[in-house]
C-alpha cells in the first residue's frame, strides 16, 4: 500500500510535534512542512541539517509573506510556495496560528485537498470535532476535522474511558492550568492563580464531543510551564456508584492514561516532565497523560480524580487518529487508535 | 464590664495577626506576647517602640529556652517569662509552631487558664474543634478550642453559608493551594504543580465540624503566595436544585464572603491581595475571603463556585469569636460574630 | 507660613503612594488626585470613605475622556476636572501612564504650573533630570523636572554615597530586576530569566545625573515582584582603594539605606517586602533601600555590593524632595531631604 | 587500540548524562552504572529495556545498602555489587550525593582504580581541581580528580578563553542562579530573590583553577529551573582595553560557547533550553553555555558580558575531557578537548 503523504501547516509548539508524530508512522509520508520566517525552531531543524523525527528529512515550504531571503541568508535550505506543498498531499494538518486556518483552508478546498486543525480555530472551520477515543468513527471519510485542545484531549480520554466502562452523565471539571510553555516570554504569570470566567470551553466542547453528558468547569491559570492538572468530579448515569476500584481499573487499561502514584516518586507534572526527559523522548514529551492513582476518591455515588495533561504533546496521538479516519486507513476507533500507538510506542509499559 | 484578658503565644505569622486582632476589640485586652527570640516580627515590632494595631503595646515575654541576653543586645524590652504572662491573663491565643501548643497546654492546665490553639495542633488537644459561624454554640465556654486551618475556615463559611439558607448533603473541593507565604524561604515550589493524596485534610476536617455534609477532596500546591483559591461543588439535600441566583443571594449576605467579578478587576488571588494593601488594611491584610460571582455555574442540580482564601488573615476573625464563645462573652453564633465583625471592621462594605 | 498646594494626576500603584506620601507631609496639602476610571485602587479609596494617608480626604478629579457616570453609579464622589485640579495647585505630580504626561504639561503650562515626571517619560518633558540626594540644588526653583526611575533612584542613593564620601569614577551593574508588581496580570514571566541589550538605561541615567561617573549594565528580568536587586561594583577615582569598611561606614550613614544582614533574617527581597508589612507601614510599603552588609566585598581596589529595590515606594520621598526644591520651601540637599525624612519618618532607626 | 572502561556511581541528574556522555564516546566503554534504589531515574531506563544513548545498554549494579528485592519487585534487571562495578573499569565517574565520592574513594584506592568526582565533594578527595579547558595538562595521569561546579565550568570557559586571547587579571561576577532543577519538589524558592553570603564559592573556585586572576562575585537565587545567568566582568592584564569586538572575537572561536543574540529569540535562559529540546537533543540538553552578544558592553578598559549556564549537562564535557587526561588518551589540551568535542557533536554549528 502507498503511504498517505501528510503536510503540516506551521512549525510551531505544536506543528513540530506534529511532524514528528507523522515521521514515526510507517505509513505515512512527511510531505514537508511550512512556515513564514526562520524562527528558532526552523533554526534548530537546519543546525540539524533538515534532519527531524525517525530520521526522516523535513522539507521547508514557505507560507504567503515569507522573505526567502532570510531563509537564505542563514543558509536553511527551502524546497517551494506552500502551494506546491498543499499540491502534492493527501491531507494537511494546520497548526498556523489561531485564524490562519480558516483561510488556509481556502487553498485546501481549491486544491481538493483534505485538512485537520487545531484547537485554536473556530469549529466552524471542520465538518467534525474529533477526538480518536471518544468519536473516532464521525471522522472517517470526512474532509475537514477539528482536534480538541490539549486540556480537552486529555479529559475526554478519561471520561470516554469511564463512560465506556460505566456509563457517566455529568462531570464537574477544575482546570489548573500551566500559563505557557517553556521557552515563551510573550505571555506569564508571576506569582499569581488567575480565575477565567466559567465554565471553561473545556467543559463546553467536552458535551459537543459527547452530547450525552453534562459538564461544567472552572479554569484558574498558575504560574508554571509543565502540564496543566484537572480534577474531574464524574457522575454515573442512572444513580450508580462508581469505586475507587472500577475507576483504577478502567483506567489501568487505556493505553494513553499512564496511571502513577505520588510514592513512586510522581510528586506532580513536573516529575512528569522530567520523566519524559529521562526516558530519551524526543523533545522530553510524552504522549499519555497522567493519572494519580492515589488522587481518586470517592464522593457519595461520584468518583473525583486528578489528571496530568502534557500540553505541548498530547495531541499529537489524535490527530494522527484523525489522519487514519480521515483517509479511512482504518475504519473503527479501535483499529485506527491501536495503528497510532503502535508507531508512537505508546501503551507499551503499561502495569 | 471588665475586659477580658488575652495572650497570645508565638509571634510569627499568625500570631501578630491574633495580637492585632485582640488589639482592635474594645472588649479585650492584650495582656502580652510571647516569643522564643529577635525574630525579623519581633524586630519591626521593636522598631515601632513595641506599639502596635490600635495604637496598643505588645509586652514581650520570653518562652522557656530564650535567651534574655540576645533581646537585650538589640534594645528590645521584655516584660517576664512565659508563665507570668499566662498567669495574668484569662485566655491563651497559643499559635505556637505545630506541637508546642500540645505542650504549652500543660501550663495552661495547672494555671487554669483556657486556650485556644491553631490549625497546626492535633484535635486531641482541644474540646470543641471550633468554627465562628458552623458551630459557636459548641464553644460556649469550653476550656480548649482548637480552630480550623486557614482554608477549611474560609471554605466552611461558604458551605455553613449554603446549608443554612438550602440545606447541603455533599460537596467536592479541588484546593489550589498557595506553597508559601510572603518572605518564606524555608520552603518553596519552583514551576511545579504538587500533589497530595486525597482526600485533602480540609474535606476531612469539614465533616468534623459538619458532619451531617458529606465531603472530599484533592489538594494541588502551586508556587504562588498571595491567597489560596478553591473550587467548591456542593450538593443540596433531598435532591434539590441549587441556582445561582440562590448561591447568589446567600453569599452577598454574608458578612465575611466578599463577592467579586473579574470584571471590576479582581482577576485572581493577588487582586485580592493588592486590594488589601491599597484599603490601606494593616499589615495588607483582609479578613474576607473573595468568592467569585462569574465563577459560580449549575451543575445539574449542583451548584459549583470558586473563593479566595488570604492565609494569613482568614482565621483571625473566627479565632476572636472563640474567645468571645469561650469566655461567654455572647451566647450566640450571631451576637458573637457580629461583635468580631464590629471591631475588626467587617462586612461594612456589602454591596 | 501656607502649605504647598500639591495634586497628583494618575492614582495608579506610583500615584497612590506619591498622595500618600504628600498627605504624610505637614508643610503641603494634597489638593487632590485625578484619574480616568473607577479602578480597583480607587475603589479601594472609595471603601473608605475617600480617608488617605495620615486621615486627609483624597478628592477625586476627572481626566478629560473619563466617564462621570461610571463613578456615580459605584457611588464613589468627584470634585471636578482636571483642569479645575490644576488650576488650585501649585506644583503637579505627574504619574499618568508613559507619555500622557508630555501632553498634561500642555496644561500645566497654559495654568503656569510646576510639574514633576516620573520615569516613564522622557526626559525632554522636563527641564532637570533630578535626584534628591545627587542634583537638588540643579531642582531649586525649577519648573520641570523628571524623576529617575525606581532602580535608578535607589542606585544613585548609593553611588552618591560613596562618591561624595570616597570619590567613584566608574560603576558597572547587574540589575536583577523584578518583572511585575503585586497584583500585576497584564504581564509576568513564568519560570525564565529574560535578558535586555546592554547597557541597560539605569546606567546611562546614571550618567546623566552624575555625569562623572562612567557606568554600564546588564539587565535580567526574574520572575519576582517584591523588589528588585541590584549588584554594584564601584571604582574610586585616582586608582584609590575602596574597603568593606570604608563602604560600610558611609552606607550606614545614608537615612535611606538600610543596611542589613541575612543573618538577622534578611535573606532576600521577599524578607523586605514582608518586614514593611510588619512594621505596619501603610500598604507594607518601605521608602528606604536595603543594603545587604555581607554582599560587600572588595574586588581589587573596587568595592562590589547589593541592594535591595522596593519598586513601588522607593522614588516617593525623592520625589518630595522635588517638591521642595522646585517650590524653593528648602534651598540645599541637605535641609530639603531632611525635611522629606522627618515627614516620612525615614532613617529614625538607623543602627 | 582496547576501548577505556568507564563506570558511573549515582545515576541522578548528573550520573544519567555522564554515562549518555561515556556511551557517546567511541574511544570508551560504558561498563556500568550504581545507585540505591529504583528511583524514577531507574525506571526511566527499565522502561527502555536498559538501553540508554546511542544504543547502548546500561548495566545496573547496586551499591551498599540498596534492597535488590525492590528492583526485582519492578523487574528491573541487576548486575552485581558496586564492587564488582568498580572491579570492572579503568576510572569511576563518582556523582553520587555530596560526601558520599569521599568514601567511595576508599574503594577506589583499595582496587587501584581512578575516579573523577563532582563538584558537591570537598576538594581534598581529589588531588587536581580540573577544568579541561583551563588546566587539562594537571589532569594528566592523575589518580583522583574533582570538576568544578556547573556555573564555575562554564564560566572558566569564558574567563579562560578571554585570557589566552588577551590576558585576564581579575573578574567580578553576579550570578542569578536558578534555584532548582526541573522536577524538583524537595528545594524551591516562591516569589522571592534569595541572598548567599559574599564572595561567592565560584569565584573562590576560579582562583583555584587560575590562580593569577583575582576573583570575586555575589549570588542570588531566583525561582527558576532553566538555567543560570552569570554577568562578568573582566579587567585585563596591565590595565590593557578589552574591546567589544577583541572579547567577540575570542568567544565565537570557542567550541562550547554558543554565542547568541536577543534578536535571533534568544531572549533568555529558557529560549536555550528550548532551543536544545527542538534541537533534539537528548532529555532536551545543551553542552554549550549561552553568551549573548548584545550583552557585551566595555567599562573603561574592562569587558562586561552575560552568559547562560544549563546546569543539568554543562559539566559532562569537561568530566569526559577529564577521562583522557587522568588516562593518558590524549597529553594536550588541544587534543584532549577536541576528541570529546568530536564524540558529543559540540561545536558544529559555530557561525
Amino acid at each position: 500500500m502507498s503511504k498517505i503523504k501528510v503536510g503540516v501547516a506551521g512549525y510551531g509548539t505544536i506543528g513540530q510535534r506534529l511532524a514528528d508524530g507523522v515521521a514515526m508512522q510507517e505509513d505515512m509520508e512527511l510531505v514537508g512542512i511550512a512556515d513564514l520566517a526562520p524562527t528558532l525552531s526552523v533554526r534548530a531543524l537546519a543546525e540539524n541539517d533538515m534532519i527531524g523525527a525517525n530520521g526522516v528529512k523535513y522539507d521547508l515550504y514557505l507560507v504567503d509573506g515569507a522573505d526567502k531571503s532570510s531563509f537564505d541568508a542563514l543558509g536553511i535550505p527551502t524546497a517551494g510556495t506552500f502551494e506546491e506543498l498543499v499540491g502534492k498531499v493527501d491531507i494537511m494538518l494546520d497548526s498556523a496560528p489561531g485564524g490562519i486556518g480558516a483561510k488556509n483552508k481556502e487553498l485546501y478546498q481549491r486544491l481538493g485537498k483534505k485538512a485537520i486543525f487545531q484547537g485554536g480555530e473556530k469549529n466552524s472551520v471542520a465538518d467534525v470535532f474529533f477526538h480518536g477515543y471518544a468519536n473516532y468513527e464521525k471522522g472517517v471519510g470526512a474532509d475537514y476535522l477539528k482536534l480538541t485542545s490539549c486540556n480537552t484531549t486529555g479529559l475526554i480520554r478519561t471520561v470516554d474511558c469511564l463512560d465506556r466502562a460505566i456509563g457517566i452523565e455529568k462531570v464537574a471539571i477544575t482546570i489548573i492550568r500551566r500559563v505557557a510553555d517553556p521557552g515563551d516570554y510573550h505571555r506569564g504569570l508571576t506569582n499569581a492563580l488567575q480565575m477565567d470566567k466559567a465554565p471553561s470551553h473545556q467543559a463546553v466542547d467536552l458535551m459537543t464531543i459527547m452530547p450525552h453528558v453534562e459538564a461544567t468547569g472552572i479554569l484558574v491559570h498558575t504560574p508554571v510551564t509543565h502540564g496543566h492538572i484537572i480534577t474531574v468530579l464524574a457522575t454515573a448515569k442512572d444513580g450508580k456508584k462508581i469505586t475507587k476500584d472500577m475507576a483504577l481499573e478502567a483506567f489501568r487499561a487505556h493505553p494513553r492514561i499512564r496511571t502513577v502514584t505520588i510514592d513512586e516518586g510522581f510528586r506532580g507534572n513536573a516529575s512528569l516532565f522530567k520523566y519524559a526527559r529521562d526516558l530519551g523522548n524526543r523533545r522530553g514529551d510524552m504522549y499519555e497523560i497522567g493519572l494519580w492513582e492515589d488522587s481518586i476518591v470517592e464522593s457519595g455515588n461520584d468518583i473525583m480524580y486528578a489528571i496530568n495533561i502534557p500540553q505541548e504533546s498530547v495531541t499529537i496521538p489524535e490527530t494522527i487518529d484523525a489522519i487514519r479516519a480521515a483517509m479511512k486507513m482504518q475504519l473503527t476507533r479501535d483499529e485506527g487508535t491501536a495503528m497510532t500507538n503502535k508507531y508512537l510506542n505508546i501503551g507499551k509499559f503499561k502495569k
